[in-house]
């Protein structure tokens, strides 16, 4: 780049990221939609993508304390109620325990995140030591990939209700809400980027947190993929039970 | 445990933990010193692993800034020391980069971490920020995957030598000072952990620790082995030249 790009033209390539990187181009996605997957398997997506669920409050917790204004802060103290409700057993948190306990999975064994992959935790906390520690620019790019979510989602519960008898509406209660908040979400924060990213440098910081964002979604099906569709589980590891 | 382990049964169990979880039991460090591997496969791996040996020293110096006594400390540096040696072109890095040299891979990209996967950033990054972030007597129990480290060098370097045609004594040079530095420094640490882990808490917090850096290196290994051997690399890291 030798000019800044117009927010247009920002928004044009962050796009162009999410066309190439998002995972719902993952092989573990697809399979996963298309029915191939063993319940074990999806025991094991539920339960690691659990920690990345249990983190996003705290990641927007940290984001939330960089903010300036109380306009801004009311804005995105939002994606905290949605993620932990107002009531006990509300929130995207307790609608993501109605899916592990649809798959079978003791609630306890979820929380205590004794049966999580290590790559699930090294990347969950990268993405949270990312919105801690990089530029508030940056944090809030990180989240953009939520423009993209619109179209995983759909894919993701047709597939699953169509393919899995164990899989009923209740069971995928997270995702249905999350149709109308990601894109309200990721409205604001395409906003506040295309506004606030107006040099070389900070377009490219954006880009680079949109990539950053995109690779921690993608090595977490890697990790699963490896562990649990080609067999190599690591140490201390969930194992699913065979019957 | 209802009684605190005598400190020779704490090094029994930090060696049954060794013994189960070290990365030699890995299948890719089998399948590389036996010789099953492509030089490109074995270009990943250096270009991976060199991310970790070069985030050593900044690991060792955030320890270091947390080593109470010229005595502790003066001990811990000798670890930088290897590193990052003497002379410009001394040192473990230097001697990791004949390794990357003599497989064909550019200085300068290997150094620009561009080609690296995520996974191995993220693995990498936990490892520092334990180091940084938990107690010293945790941060130093995360260096005992040394302890295990002289049944796995000369392995991987007899089989290496014998198994393929492009590598040579010289590519291998970083290997062969680490069989007489690994165990100096582990046997400090060794003792340092028995002296200092009297509770049944910090005796948990050590193995704990021990249990998470052998996490860290399996998890190199693994996102490797899906990426590179499995065939699933994912976007925006290294591609071997198929030539």
């Amino acid at each position: 780049m030798t000019n800044p790009l117009t927010p247009d033209a920002l928004e044009a390539e962050l796009r162009k990221i999410g066309a190439e990187r998002y995972h719902n181009r993952h092989p573990l996605h697809k399979a996963m939609y298309a029915g191939n997957l063993t319940k074990g398997q999806l025991q094991a997506w539920a339960l690691n993508r659990y920690y990345y669920q249990a983190m996003i409050p705290v990641k927007d917790a940290l984001l939330l304390a960089r903010l300036p204004t109380p306009e801004l802060r009311r804005e995105w103290r939002r994606r905290i109620e949605d993620h932990d409700g107002h009531e006990p057993n509300t929130g995207g948190i307790a609608r993501w325990f109605k899916l592990t306990d649809g798959l079978g999975l003791d609630r306890d064994y979820v929380m205590s995140l004794k049966g999580l992959l290590p790559a699930t935790r090294f990347a969950v906390e990268a993405y949270v030591h990312f919105v801690r520690d990089r530029s508030l620019l940056a944090a809030i790019a990180s989240s953009l990939t939520e423009l993209f979510s619109p179209t995983i989602i759909p894919e993701r519960m047709e597939g699953m209700l169509k393919n899995y008898d164990f899989i009923s509406e209740d069971t995928m209660a997270y995702f249905k809400p999350r149709l109308t908040q990601a894109p309200r979400d990721s409205e604001f924060a395409l906003s506040y980027v295309k506004e606030h990213a107006t040099t070389i440098e900070q377009q490219q910081e954006v880009l680079q947190a949109l990539e950053f964002k995109c690779s921690v979604l993608w090595t977490l099906l890697d990790a699963l993929d490896y562990a649990y569709v080609e067999g190599n589980i690591p140490p201390g590891a969930f194992v699913p039970d065979r019957s």
